[in-house]
């Protein structure tokens, strides 16, 4: 990484901490990358002391000798069970704002940590979001939205109305974490091949649930079935699965799409299958980089809290 | 257990082989079961090789000293991967019939045993069952039924359509193991509490997605958010959960039961909880019990073979 060259361009450090993962970026005084490290301790494997630790293992070589280094965070360290929990603040309401961000004491002096708060919403039902607000933020930043709709796809999906640059109202969808949990624990586990991949199978799943969201509770051990009597080819069963569960969170996010042109900020595979399924359904959605949004929406925090012109 | 008096009366064995659970009774020549006996070790646990260990473990001292007892097994023992795979009678078809049964060879020589074969279907949907066809024999042997619907929940709850005392069709659903999936593997797991339940929520829950099935996706995530943000006491996650998925299977399996009088074969708690969702539907079901079923179908499969009058 040739960090010792590296370490005086480290202007201030930004991290993404998720449940399952911690990703960190060393970003200069231009607000570009200089060094990305990640690792696989996330949120839920550390209890509260263990956070200062798992950071310091992946940032320690871009730390100077002495003098502080602003770490800005976002994610679910900030959850209740993570570093320090941080307030939501409550849609409608701008992605961020400067205030109600939490700054866990740290032992290493040279950390000076601000974890950016989450969002809730009570309409049109409960629910909550930690670092989806950072990724709405830096979209936002360079593209803003008078009226418009985003899809942050993964473990668990959210689906987000922006109006005049605010978060009007979400909901979150667990269609990920769901299809990894019948597909890797459930009896469908002995005839899911996960390694492979049929596109018309996923579309053609998706248009059915889409239409008939009830089918979905039968559907599921069908895949069993169908292999044990030999019905379905073993390269159909992963696109089958994830068709009917991105097929119902369709079917449940309607009036979030509907009418719209939905801006997917995710993994570039995830992105492409939510476009893939929404071209099913004859809506045109655009992608846009998660990572990407990540960082631009973390320096814009840095700029709200003045830290930076 | 006082067997060594009891042994001389056990004149055959039935046992009902299921994927987590191993269960036997000692049977008179009356029919009576006198001894029972029950283990952990289901199909899923097993090889192949292990299954005569794992019978006679528990019915060993039932066995005479010298001569050969007949032992009639229903269940996943004879699906693929079990202890010999008995094949699929097609259905439309009845429940039971002495053709395509499985008899394993055995080292121990005492132990004469049968494996009752499948059914299978491949309308409306390829589905399959091992096990509920001895339950479903079971009740039509005393209550034969000329047009009726069979519920038989578990983990994997079946719907079945009887006429003319003939298994017509029948589907498969998921929502046992998907509740347990949900609530302790999910990240849901950290808000449910499995050890209260409130039916009023229960049934409030299975309206609401027997009404509109769509909502499942969504309703699932906001069990966590509702919790996290003081808005769903702890008493009422576990019912909402199964409220949810149990709405949705009636939502799935709505041609089977409408406008019929189900039938419930299934242990007392989980057969009480499909008949207070159906009720809520406005659905009158009763209820059978299951153990007696699979035991009085075991007794009637012995009879097909012409092993007894």
């Amino acid at each position: 990484m040739g960090l010792k060259e590296f370490g005086m361009r480290c202007d201030w450090i930004a991290v993404d901490w998720g449940t399952s993962n911690l990703r960190c970026w060393a970003v200069d005084k231009d607000g570009r990358s200089e060094a990305f490290a990640e690792s696989d301790r996330g949120m839920a494997r550390l209890d509260a002391y263990e956070f200062e630790s798992a950071l310091l293992e992946l940032i320690n070589e871009w730390l100077p000798a002495s003098g502080a280094v602003e770490i800005v965070i976002c994610g679910m360290a900030g959850a209740r069970g993570g570093w320090i929990e941080a307030p939501y603040r409550s849609a409608p309401c701008a992605p961020m704002s400067a205030e109600m961000a939490m700054s866990p004491v740290t032992r290493d002096q040279r950390l000076h940590v601000t974890i950016v708060p989450g969002i809730k919403t009570a309409r049109p039902k409960h629910d909550v979001m930690r670092g989806e607000e950072v990724q709405i933020a830096g979209y936002l930043a360079d593209y803003p939205l008078d009226n418009g709709v985003l899809c942050l796809p993964g473990t668990h999906t959210k689906w987000v109305h922006v109006k005049n640059n605010e978060i009007i109202s979400f909901r979150t969808f667990m269609s990920g974490e769901l299809f990894d949990l019948i597909s890797r624990h459930s009896v469908l586990r002995r005839c899911i091949d996960t390694s492979q991949w049929n596109n018309g199978e996923f579309e053609q799943s998706v248009d059915r649930i889409f239409s008939r969201p009830e089918f979905l509770a039968g559907d599921l051990f069908s895949i069993r079935a169908e292999s044990l009597l030999g019905e379905l080819p073993p390269d159909l069963t992963a696109a089958r699965l994830s068709g009917l569960l991105v097929g119902a969170e369709l079917a449940a996010s309607k009036n979030y799409w509907f009418g719209h042109t939905p801006i997917i900020l995710g993994a570039e595979r995830t992105a492409q299958l939510y476009q893939s399924a929404l071209a099913k359904l004859g809506i045109e959605a655009r992608l846009f980089n998660a990572s990407a949004s990540t960082l631009r929406g973390l320096a814009k925090f840095r700029q709200l809290q003045g830290n930076t012109p």
